[in-house]
């Protein structure tokens, strides 16, 4: 296939057309991945996420120059809605971030929820294996953490930085929130705020007293996450990051974690795959059954409640496992 | 069951109770539920969504004295991470939203994601029904517009307001995300800023030219939707703004959309049911199955894709309609 060839040789625009199709839920997308899936598994997948305004586009930005510094080519998918990437925030930010748009090695793309239900985790998925039979040698993939219930980054990544800011209590939000357990990496952003030091004790404290991992994900034993301070505003502390998260990764391969990851991420992608593909065949075998149409009947009339009436329906459902 | 009667009592601790249930997905909450349904459709049941920043928590706590002045039981449901309700914000946003705490015709509960992917349209549906059930006039419920794929405020509320504040280019916003043809309220916050008076007149324009209704939702023809400033901080034209959500509620009375209405909500909410009652029975009876195991094997080998791997099992998924 053309297309499949232009995305290999790594041509941008085959590249943005084909993300464009992932959003659009186009049905010739699954072919198309299937094409690229055997030229996977170069690339180092980073996730990064923050509540809104803790400067991750800002942070990003000065990562990527950090990476450019080491001949890296780096993807950035933002699937954050409050990014400047992803067109949430105010011009001046957009327009900044514009300072790489220029430089054939950095592909800036981001990915619109577009109204598929729960399927922006998928999309993310299958945006980031489009960007790796690419050729990027780094995947950055940011996100806002907190209320993006259908998506868990740790799937998609193999490094996650988690940036908070000084003096906001974000650290005992991220313990709420359960994502101080599937932090790599702790970014103290704006540090140079009052009450910097207090957040890296404070983060350093509750990694300490973590459990120990008990994700569904086979995790890693043997790395202490770090916590770095930063001021991605000036560049201050960028660079170390930079390097912390090649260190994880150089640390996950030696420890031959990154082929337990990987499996991690292909199972989560195929159990999320099986999900969709299911309920597209069920829900359309559903609907235009005699029985559907009849139970909906009668929820207008009101003589079934829905949660009945779901009930009724899921119970006529069988599955055979046929050897062919 | 004492549960449900407390609960169609009014009782704030047994509703509070109940909606951790749904948070925590606990299995007895669908039997609950049932219980609940035949006493549900006295609310009105408000959306109020808009970008972080735009102001939201405010107006809505001035909205809830507006509403209270005319002695209506109010519940808010908030489902926006950013929000100071929910808990994601700086402490003196939520300390001054507890004015109402101590007025027990008012009830106001966050619901967090807690990683129920894809949950928390289901959940904050199933929240309302509580709500409705324990006898409140009016419940609101806030989130966040752009960027949570699953979430669907038409599906759960009769009336939809959209915030926005002035200079933003938040109405290009509002089209590219398609949320301009789902409100019936806009609202430009903060109007005491410079181009308010421009945001209202791009988004009357917009309003003028908005496609013609082709929703999923049967919409209601003959309402205009409004555009209003507002001044939330010190409660400008809040008064008005309350009064606009009580006229479109009668006027979707009058001409009998609401029953239109409810047919949507609920076909919408039976095809939720229906979606996570038929994913956890196949699941179960898939990831029992020898084929699924024996593929996932493949796939760690690497002898077959993740997505041809879905396509063979979802390939031997079969329904039968036995008429019983």
């Amino acid at each position: 296939m053309l297309e499949v060839k232009n995305i290999l040789a790594g041509n941008q625009r085959a590249g943005a057309r084909m993300i464009r199709l992932i959003e659009d839920n186009d049905p010739t997308v699954f072919g198309l991945l299937k094409e690229l899936y055997p030229h996977v598994g170069h690339a180092f997948i980073i996730g990064i996420t923050g509540s809104p305004g803790v400067g991750k586009s800002t942070l990003i930005d000065a990562l990527i120059s950090e990476f450019r510094k080491l001949d890296k080519k780096i993807a950035v998918i933002a699937v954050d809605p409050t990014s400047p990437f992803s067109g949430g925030a105010i011009l001046g930010d957009r327009l900044r971030m514009q300072r790489h748009a220029t430089d054939k090695r950095v592909f800036i793309r981001s990915m619109a929820s577009r109204g598929q239900k729960g399927g922006l985790s998928r999309a993310t998925k299958d945006a980031s294996i489009v960007l790796d039979a690419m050729g990027y040698d780094i995947i950055i993939i940011e996100t806002v953490g907190a209320g993006q219930a259908d998506f868990d980054i740790t799937t998609l990544a193999h490094s996650t930085g988690i940036i908070s800011i000084p003096g906001t209590g974000d650290g005992i939000q991220a313990v709420k929130a359960g994502i101080l357990e599937t932090g790599d990496i702790f970014i103290v952003n704006k540090s140079d705020k009052p009450d910097a030091d207090a957040s890296v004790y404070e983060l350093k404290m509750m990694i300490s007293m973590r459990k120990p991992p008990n994700l569904k994900i086979t995790r890693e034993t043997g790395w202490t996450p770090r916590v770095l301070k930063t001021i991605a505003q000036n560049g201050t502390g960028v660079k170390e990051l930079a390097d912390t998260f090649l260190s994880h990764f150089d640390f996950m391969k030696k420890n031959n974690f990154v082929d337990q990851k990987r499996n991690a991420m292909e199972t989560s992608y195929f159990n999320s795959l099986l999900q969709d593909l299911t309920l597209k065949k069920l829900l359309l075998l559903m609907k235009n059954s005699k029985e559907y149409k009849e139970v909906l009947q009668k929820i207008q009339e009101g003589s079934i409640d829905p949660l009945s009436a779901a009930e009724h329906i899921t119970s006529k459902i069988c599955i055979f496992e046929n050897n062919d």
